[in-house]
């Protein structure tokens, strides 16, 4: 009854609006899709300062297992990234450099792992990003069916091929690709408006005229006392 | 029955106290108070090389609102450390790039952030430090009521207003108020100490005739064994 | 009933196998030895970079209690590698800059430590690599007995003395000393058969192809679907 | 942009299908749908011997906020089972006996909680059963928006309104609708065939022998060996 | 510089208030206290169906040494509840069936430790609750200096001898001494008002009506859609 | 070079030792044997009020695979516990009803499991007891090699074939074969002496003078205050 697919599916996000999310950055996009799409924060970054957004090739593994891992690299076309799940939780170390070479080959951009991640250093000394639950050590087998590009679930949000992915030092974002426009079209207006908001701020002004917080502090009932 | 308060008050740690308790380091502030004082390890720097010693200014927020924190911003003096915690646990990116800008114009050192905070690229470069549990994407409103200026539980320590913060790489330690002074001139001789002691173990002495463990070891029953 | 020991023992790895051990890193030997040894990828490294091998001394404290590293400071060799536990979980900071400057006056390399380390900003600056469960300001005592050189397990792995600790970014291993010939042996092997390999991924080769996936594929019911 | 959501459906699983899934019990329905749809194991029952088989209701709330729970029970038919997720993490304790009893009247037949539940002696008293990942006095508010009957994700799972959910003392597991009928079939004939091999295996043949493992052991190259 | 103290203090919660907290069950106080005082959810009930209301003794101890239960006896008196915390986290069994007999023979009537709990069959045979954050068999020493009656920090809560502490199967909640009469008042009330809203809703009355939260859901901008 | 097998090995505890053992019960036994073997408490009963003592069959498993469960059964002769590990972090579900009749039809008394459990229900109403880290809905696959009677680490501690397990309501001990007959002669001495002792403290005699602990408050430096 279970049947494990690869999709080959040509849905893919618009360069220009990738390198719209891109220039936006995670937190900022999340905002802009109305605080939805916030990947779990156990996701973390094996690297500094990677900003990348790409279209979402998706796949599902056996934990200890990453077999699917190489049947998704068929799946790439450049500017993807890969976002890889397990049916269980597991932290083992699912992709090292030899499948990241395998994916930067396809043109893959980066990976999202909720599973484990390993060769460290050479992911690094390549440049290439990643996002994972866990470093470790812990090899994996080839032998245990999954799919690739079916809707899946990674830090808790649902992905589905074809999804924007956007990441960077603060995390992962997913967001759904019927909405990829009018999110990037958010994100601008309030990277706008957030630049705005920063000059006031450094020269003093505070959050509480700014957003006129006052009156919502005294209507919530929050008093000023005077420490005597 | 719940009231909610922002208590305006003046108590701080004097200028050259602080500047010394930075010096000697959150691990030796922590020694120095007689082993008290540790914030959980939890609670983990953004950056490396940071260290700070200020005032703090407490927040207590409701969790997924930073309202408060913005309150709280007026109340900041030069020199001061922000410690925020929320009333249940919770990991939402609380502060980011905007608040930390309208912090420092205030004068604000750094912030300890018993949740998450986001725009750590920005944080970063902005070289403004935060120990915090979590870093996130995911975004709060602005909406409840909570209380500045009152003693807060942050990282299982209960921190008070204008007690001392010191936070490095090792992670924070907070000082009552009442006892900066001496523990600050504790810290001092400690640091001396502890160089002498450095170049006695770099010489190859050991630590357990240095510190006469022997005889301790003896009397705990602890024998030596030499394997056949 | 419970007797500590101190072992005093010889027993130690080749160093021309530890310099072949740590040219392949951790991840390497892991497969190298049948996917086994990998210790919990829990302990983390507190530098970027480093990368080790040596032979294990082992020691077993009381949590919260330092004392057995000072009295393992004096079994240590050039070129070994501390393993430390506690016989029950802590993450207190158990090691800071002191000890490490004692155990490298003895020719320690670096530090396996099942608990809390501190002082890191200081180890750093001395490059003396430490991989931890924690960074801690807690502080420790000296007064519980304890043992050196017996077998201990940390990060769920049975560590004997004599042992071959590999370590880097990405975590620690074990190679039971009698196999460290026959993992060297295997790990350059390895290591020389996915330098071939990379060469052929980085060609756009797909690893379904190079190591014959597709049959394995199919006869795991794993079918191709092209989306509609 | 941000758009909360009540649907009203009328999408349910037939009534005798729901049965044929609670006799058959959440672990061997999940075997019988291909090994998928385990919600995690850290949503844990708050009661002993509860078994129960509904329709999904699902709630989308913010952390700390039940509002939506309140709008979810006008969209409860009799033996709809309630499915709640928080769009960050908590444990806060979001459900108690009032928001039961109010369940309860409208039909409903339990309770799947992503956070945390209170009142669990007078829910136990009332036999009304709970799956949830806390409990937890921690009260909450009802001040923000969210959505009710959209597809959510609970426990790592993708949950759509109408999916079947199956619960008892192994944890929950969710079916998709499209797929209860032949599920139903699948857990049928799994039940049966349980029952015979229960009566071989306590008759003391082996599932060596039962499953024809031997030869896949030989196969893998598991050696026996004797103990000298 | 660390001053260990053993506060005698009879300051106590008056018998007729501690049997009203106790009717009104951990969440209604809870509630009744302006949502304040929730101890940790990790702290859990050995048993099921205890609930009590007692004055806080509390004793800070070394992780792994219970010393200091053991001078916090002496100053028990009949109906108190004893505290327990480490001062740094530990899961060690500090507390077992005889210290449990030595404390119920001074009036203990209940333990909350923010760490382990060992001998729960004689314990739950002996009718003695326990709230803990872990049950263990690891024992501890008696070997180490600590405070009873001093301000502690248990399940991310700051207990004070003398505050109120109360107990069942929903968790912990701490009550300052100072505002006991105000909060069993606001309980009572409070327990009135939620047996009148018990029958509404059992009658099928909506909670959207009876708290009028229509006009809330559309001011929030939450719509219904009915499903095509 | 991974060599899997299964020993066939006759070590076991003799039935006196282990009907002592159980007597005296998993807390006792750990301090009986100097405090050690105490596992994880991390693994619990599923069930309330097991006592059992068994000599150890080990076995090794893949994660989410529990194909040499079936190996083990084998193995097992009446008397024993089996003790189970995967070789990486695993909460699926490994053992049900299915496998403990087997096992029980061989003998088997109990399961240790460092992994997830299912059929807990039906367990319960066998009177099979299992300790493990998870109940899990989540089912495996036998397709993974492994050993059986091998050395393993479960619950951070090391169990050889042969060893004595004890575990009830508090957890699980692990006895080194070697060391079982002069641990129960300890137990037993332990257990008369803990009935004298719960005599005299359930007199009220206070544990400060039946351990004559005031001369070591006293040296501790820990003093007295009666509060103003």
């Amino acid at each position: 009854m279970s049947r494990h697919v690869i999709v080959r599916t040509s849905k893919r996000v618009p360069e220009q609006v990738l390198k719209g999310l891109a220039e936006a950055g995670a937190s900022t996009v999340h905002e802009a899709d109305g605080r939805r799409g916030a990947v779990s924060p156990d996701l973390r970054p094996i690297q500094a300062g990677a900003r990348i957004a790409g279209s979402a090739v998706t796949v599902s593994c056996h934990p200890g297992d990453n077999l699917m891992i190489h049947a998704a690299v068929e799946q790439v076309r450049p500017g993807d990234v890969v976002v890889i799940t397990t049916t269980s939780p597991s932290t083992d170390g699912m992709l090292g450099d030899l499948l990241a070479t395998s994916l930067r080959a396809r043109g893959a951009i980066g990976v999202i792992l909720d599973a484990g991640v390993r060769d460290v250093a050479e992911l690094r000394a390549m440049g290439f990003p990643v996002w994972s639950r866990a470093v470790s050590t812990q090899g994996t087998v080839k032998a245990s069916p999954g799919s690739v590009n079916v809707p899946i679930v990674a830090g808790g949000q649902v992905i589905h091929p074809g999804d924007a992915i956007v990441a960077d030092d603060d995390g992962v974002v997913v967001v759904p690709h019927a909405r990829v426009a009018e999110v990037l079209e958010a994100a601008r207006a309030r990277t706008a408006n957030e630049d705005a908001k920063r000059q006031r701020l450094a020269a003093g002004e505070l959050g509480l005229d700014m957003y006129r917080l006052r009156p919502l502090l005294e209507e919530l009932g929050v008093v000023y006392v005077d420490e005597s």
